[in-house]
């Protein structure tokens, strides 16, 4: 039936009853895709019904259908128009792995981090309200989704959008670990106190409201309110109507209160919808982890490929470290926003329970809170990815930043970061943190540095100090045994040479070793210097790197603003320039990469050492005198 | 009796009889100081019972006290040892106008920006409890910034801190704005649904958890449940014990619930205390605003020194200028996040109040449902001060710049801001947003450039702008009868010399054409470019500038990373450095400076005509060779 059905018109001409059958085909595709590409599975799984039911009931793409996070769109995507590109998912020039304007009407909006489906949604209602054409506006949001400041934002101004906004709880009780926090509780207490609505219940619930009253009898005012207060007043009150508990698998359900709460008067109204991750797939089902992202897999057995043995990752050389440097130190935290074991800090949560905190997806509350134990004498540690660093900037400023407080940040996922493409991207953390008086920023070029580094931010307490590092594996380089504790503000000396020198920050440092050992070859001697901070800069080195070259090249995993403004920056305060200096940046382009191999990404970027080595040469072969030139 | 209270242990040693007179005194004295140096006002009269019962029950410093946003603290600092100087207030070398923890130690975490306290307080709360140290922590927090994301992330938290943390909710039903949403409605409902809670009620209703119970008979499970169902259930729901509401000017109520809540064994626990701004000073009572931020004014008749007859401020000639483009086009719509007059919108939203959104204090869903209404086909402009924006840096990246989208950014208060300090300084928002692909970044030299950059923004649909401006009045020049639409990324010619040239962004321009005239006078012949753009550079002009002048500097009220960075990487990158250029960056000095005038802030940060003379003289006696020959 799947074959027939191409997009959502040819899915609302189906019967009601026909609507099983594409389900249950939907999710064997689903399946079946994901295990060809790898990507995210548990969440896709759990809303086939519920994608099956939006479309079927609501007029999209008119009706705008906001995923939030996105990862859970799968059957989406190949329900709108999108099957037959479904196992390109996340591999460069395939689908993206969320939702993308550029893909599909059906995608209204796009996503990746979560928690802004609701504000979209409130735009798009907004904008039909006071255009006055018709049209609404579903936001789809997980519960782990709803921790967030920001959902709460968009909640607390929803009541704007009347009849207009649908925003449909999507409760897993999963987001990518359990939940946490006193919303969450709260949602399950409403589950687990009574059975599902069953649809006359629901019904009689909506008679007063709705325009399809089933049971004329159910209008009495008393038994309304009753049903009405059984559950959701946290949501009533910030303005919402409150339809819910329901079973998100039952499209016997699903289909009449969708239809109910699409014709409904008032508004706006929040569908309660109780789904199980990884529904319908055994080894998701069984899994802890519910088949949240998955490598590509085996569809009898659910057996994921192994990845291939390797170095380990940073995530978890990180974890390792601070987990030692707790038991060394007992004022030692650690703070993750729902990311434990993505942060590698599941080890430490193991190692030292009362001192582990997960916040749930809330990086602005993480830093703050981070930065009241630090002024309570306490050493806390906030590891957050890069681009979800970006959601706590403001409490980054202001209240660790000016207040000089000694709060530490472990930076994953910087740089390029592979199949989840632009949006998890750690491409500005460089620029916006190096921008900030009182911040130490530095960078890892390999697990060897993370230890280091780890074990710096530990004992540094007079401000704050961050160290980013990527996704992935590290270079296979030896561990210390005895971590060392860095000079801050000073890099070291890789190689030494003397005609071009590189100036590396982070892991391009490879890559810059590789670009060496052909400029040698070319007979043009190579000094590399891996900076380690992007601040504090290294400027005796810098100055001495500069005078003593006839070529500089800086390299980073970051855009403009990063670690090459503040060597040329440097290098005009002190009117190194003046004389005449060959010295380049090179760093991530003025564009938004879609999802590859980070390999083809960086090549993409022009940051491999071929690169490198294109850059040298250009800049040797560079007529000196252009200025001078022009100016005479 | 003030006279005898320098210090809260002075406080505690009265008995509670005498706080009444205490708490009208340092009314009186609140009055008086503000009355001399200006600054909030409406904030502090609201909460001085408040700050002189927690003061007495709780113990300060060991007990935390962190008040949100900070603006209500005069009161506070009065009583905290720093009396003698609170007429320094705001003022250059004198007391900050918030909390600031160098001041003194019962300022245990600074603030300015709304909603970070329930976070900070929960980080005390928590290292106290891990070290097992006595003290609890107490936050202050308006009901205004409770709309904020962040502190609902922080409530979803709290429950880990037990009855070590106690948040007081004081609800004035004012921010700075009366309040927007559903949560400000919610609390109006408690409030107006009934009586507030006599004192035998509230002891009644703690009777079974608190360890003060009065009347025993109280003690019935059914009597309690009925109390506790009163209100507060949406914190209640989040795990919150909920106590309230309570008169927040009677101190025999305040003083026995607030030391039941100190003794109580359970938490944490919310009071939901109800003050009423500019209490006890009646021209503040009467005023609209509630004299939450004034000029010096004359006690005994409220009347306000009017500011000295000037330019139109920055804010209203946007806000005039936008009112107009919405008569234009009907797709323009305007969003504040609770700043309607502090943007200058207000006489946008009474022009177009259906295309007015004021979303409280909630920057991140702000920018989000611009992206949605951009998305949706509207023309949406965000106003919002430069160091507010921060707050919604993630949505900045993700939701508008990945994709393109052309919501358009009027960020106000740009550069330093004087009396409000380092809180409040715009100082990063080029480097923040000029690093971001798909960004147009425009900064206004004078007013009549806001109108032409906010027409400009009006009319451009292929992606993200932001035109930045700083606080207060124009330069007085003429407005344009009809607003210029600008090419983007070109700057213009203020000047054309043939020796010197100054490259500037933003209102600096006066300042480089006094330096001009200075350098004029010495023989050096100067030109000056306004480059409008620190995104897309105007690279044409750059480099023709940069060609054809011995010396060039650019400047720009902005931190390092931004303009300046940006035309050293167009240098670097076109190897326009590789024969000598004598090119200088003046920017923001990396530190947070204190309030003071802005005029007194930009000669500390280095950035006034005469910096600007000493920085092009001494970039021309600097001698060219540097490099060159610490190579030779």
């Amino acid at each position: 039936m799947l074959d027939a059905v191409h997009t959502p018109t040819e899915l609302r001409a189906l019967q009601p009853d026909q609507l099983r059958q594409l389900a249950d085909e939907l999710r064997a595709e689903t399946i079946s895709a994901v295990g060809t590409t790898g990507g995210h599975l548990g969440s896709g799984l759990g809303v086939v019904e519920l994608t099956v039911a939006i479309h079927y009931v609501f007029d999209t793409p008119r009706d705008r259908l906001v995923w939030d996070v996105g990862h859970q769109c799968y059957p989406h995507k190949i329900l709108t128009g999108r099957r037959e590109r479904i196992r390109t998912l996340r591999q460069g020039g395939g689908l993206s792995g969320f939702t993308k304007r550029s893909e599909s009407e059906y995608d209204p909006f796009g996503a990746a981090h979560s928690s802004t489906s609701i504000s979209a949604a409130l735009g798009f209602a907004v904008a039909n309200k006071l255009a006055g054409t018709p049209g609404k506006a579903i936001a789809v949001i997980g519960d782990g989704a709803m921790s967030a400041g920001m959902a709460y934002e968009a909640m607390n101004n929803a009541e704007q959008a009347g009849n207009r906004l649908v925003v449909i709880l999507n409760d897993n009780d999963m987001s990518i670990a359990p939940p946490v926090g006193g919303l969450s509780a709260y949602l399950s207490r409403i589950v687990s106190s009574r059975e599902f609505l069953g649809l006359r219940d629901l019904m009689r619930k909506f008679a007063r409201r709705l325009p399809r009253p089933i049971h004329a009898a159910a209008r009495k005012t008393d038994e309304f309110a009753r049903g009405m207060t059984m559950g959701g007043t946290l949501f009533e009150e910030l303005g919402f109507y409150y339809v819910g508990p329901i079973d998100g698998h039952n499209l016997d359900h699903l289909i009449p209160v969708l239809e109910n709460v699409r014709d409904a008067e008032e508004g706006p109204i929040l569908i309660h919808v109780v789904t199980k991750k990884g529904k319908g797939y055994a080894p998701a089902e069984a899994a802890a982890d519910k088949y949240h992202g998955v490598q590509k897999f085996d569809v009898i057995t659910g057996a994921q490929a192994k990845a291939p043995p390797g170095p380990p990752q940073y995530q978890n050389v990180f974890g390792a470290q601070l987990t030692k440097e707790a038991g060394r130190d007992p004022t030692i935290c650690a703070i993750t926003a729902a990311m434990p074991s993505g942060t590698g800090l599941d080890t430490f949560a193991a190692a030292h329970p009362d001192r582990f905190f997960d916040v749930g997806i809330a990086e602005q509350h993480a830093v703050t809170f981070a930065a009241g134990l630090a002024a309570q004498g306490m050493r806390p540690f906030c590891a957050i990815y890069s681009t979800f660093l970006q959601r706590a900037y403001d409490q980054v400023v202001h209240d660790v930043a000016i207040q000089n407080l000694p709060v530490r940040f472990a930076i994953d996922r910087a740089g390029l970061v592979g199949a989840d493409g632009a949006t998890h991207a750690g491409s500005f953390d460089v620029t916006y943190l190096a921008t900030l008086p009182n911040f130490v920023v530095m960078a890892a070029a390999d697990e060897a540095e993370l230890v280091h580094m780890t074990h710096t931010c530990a004992l540094h307490d007079s401000g704050p100090i961050a160290v980013r590092y990527p996704r992935g594996n590290g270079t296979g380089v030896a561990l210390p045994e005895t971590p060392e504790r860095l000079e801050i503000g000073k890099g070291r000396l890789v190689r030494e040479g003397k005609t071009v020198a590189i100036l590396s920050l982070g892991t391009r440092l490879a890559e810059a070793i590789k670009a060496a050992d052909q400029l040698e070859a070319k007979g043009l001697s190579t000094t590399i210097a891996d900076l380690r901070f992007a601040k504090p800069l290294d400027e005796a080195l810098i100055r001495r790197l500069l005078a003593t070259h006839e070529v500089a090249v800086t390299i980073e995993e970051n855009a403009i603003g990063g670690l090459g403004a503040h060597v040329l920056t440097l290098a005009s305060d002190a009117g190194l320039i003046d004389g005449g200096l060959k010295l380049r940046t090179m760093r991530l382009p003025d564009i938004f990469q879609d999802q590859d191999s980070p390999q083809a990404q960086y090549a993409a970027a022009g940051l491999d050492a071929d690169h490198i080595v294109a850059t040298v040469l250009g800049a040797l072969r560079h007529n000196s005198g252009g200025v001078a030139e022009a100016r005479a």
